[in-house]
């Protein structure tokens, strides 16, 4: 990673730390609601989606005082899903960022509402931005919400539930990361682009920069599930090759999913200078998702 | 129920349903998905809470282009929580309106992903008025997530969950049903209510209202679940009692009970007197909860 993005990391992951802290406090959730809620909010991960919000507005050269907050709403949204997808009916995993999941801890019917109360706290924050106009602030639920639904990440998930065991083609493959994973970091630019005020421009070659790495993200998680441990991961390992899921390593080999993450990899970074950001922190993001070993 | 109360529905409820058919029509979900979300959403069920959004309108003598939409985001978010609540790991729940439950016909993790699916589904509804300004648009979103977040439906939900199986006191039991079923009740007038520009001697007397139908409403699902059959209900009968729950009845006794329900009708009703609506729809709508079989 590089040093001005960990310096920009150091800077900014406190802030939502603080802010996801601040959440949660003196609030008149039902105890066992807000621990369950604040203990897989709590529980880490690399915040890439929160990030990717907060460096498109630094490399805009804009700020606002919304932006930890939209930030940190979609991560509660990914954090929901991440819930779910661990339910024992999904993919039935007992460990997450190295901790216990969720329905581990606190039991699945838990599990299943504070993950329900996550997604609609995402939305009760974005509905409640203080610094931002209102036309902006729909635009953004508007995108988080189409983002996140039926025609994004949930679409995405049912796909891949409905894929396994299934021998796909790469085109099948790309249709459920582009919607799986893809869809909700494509908005966290934007909505950063929203809060930016971006011109048409920049939002266009930031949509196909955020494309690119959503599929390169994706590629790379294929390619560490084969090659790391389940102690580097978090989670476990060569979970793929054992529910023989189509992965991009199955499908074109271990060089080939090499060689489509770096025409991924190069697309997003092409786009990026087209608006004169090539050496910003969003491309630095970039290589990060594709050099990180976790 | 009243003959001005069943015109209205039969004139308002096929506006409903073909939004929702409109809603699933041509989508780009996957396909499986849409027809999980559809099949509860279109399961049928009292539609108390989008009857609500539009008789307050018609109450107020307003009207807004967007009150079906608001109305089906809000029973999209009900539908939503009743698949979760049939869930194995919930209540358990083979049938819901006389219907096989949804994890009953599409599989538990679909089931699971179509609720979550009709969540965002809501929210991108309510972020996507077209006839409502932006202000009020907000203020709807913003009641709609409170009322159905950890501080409202599933903070009830987690609640009723914890108190099954013990001796609860009347107040817990109101405490689990103001949040469980009457934040999003209450809900429906104040959305209705915004729509209308209602004043706020208005809002404040709907607010009065609906806190007291929520609980007529609730205490009249306990009654019936001890006097009525499954075959009424279209859901298995006698369930409170099998399951060992605290209800109104075994707290108070069915005279009891039946006594809370007829001073929390008049409750409504009496607030409904301050803003001169004593014969109004919505008054109606109180009768027809207190007086419904099913």
């Amino acid at each position: 990673m590089s040093e001005q993005l960990k310096m920009f990391m150091d800077e900014q992951l406190p802030l939502l730390h603080t802010h996801f802290t601040e959440l949660f406090k003196g609030k008149n959730y039902p105890e066992t609601l807000n621990e369950a809620m604040s203990y897989s909010v709590h529980a880490g991960g690399k915040r890439i989606r929160p990030l990717l919000v907060l460096a498109v507005l630094h490399d805009l050269k804009s700020t606002s005082d919304d932006a930890v907050r939209v930030a940190g709403a979609i991560e509660l949204i990914h954090t929901y899903s991440l819930i779910h997808d661990d339910l024992p009916c999904m993919d039935d995993d007992d460990f997450r960022r190295g901790n216990p999941t969720n329905h581990v801890v606190f039991g699945e019917a838990a599990a299943v509402l504070a993950a329900d109360a996550l997604q609609t706290l995402a939305f009760e924050e974005l509905a409640s931005l203080q610094h931002t106009d209102a036309a902006t602030t729909l635009a953004i639920l508007r995108a988080v919400s189409i983002a996140s639904g039926p025609a994004g990440m949930v679409g995405g998930q049912i796909l891949d539930m409905q894929g396994e065991g299934k021998q796909l083609t790469l085109t099948e493959l790309e249709e459920i990361h582009v919607h799986k994973t893809g869809a909700l970091l494509a908005c966290c630019v934007e909505s950063g682009a929203l809060l930016a005020n971006a011109t048409d421009t920049e939002m266009q070659q930031l949509r196909t920069f955020s494309k690119n790495i959503g599929l390169a993200f994706q590629i790379k998680d294929d390619i560490l599930d084969v090659t790391a441990s389940t102690e580097q991961l978090g989670k476990t390992a060569n979970k793929d090759t054992a529910s023989d899921k189509s992965t991009y390593p199955a499908l074109l080999g271990l060089e080939g999913a090499h060689a489509k993450l770096a025409d991924h990899h190069k697309r997003a970074l092409d786009a990026l200078e087209q608006i004169s950001l090539g050496s910003s922190l969003l491309a630095q993001i970039a290589d990060y998702i594709i050099d990180r070993n976790a």
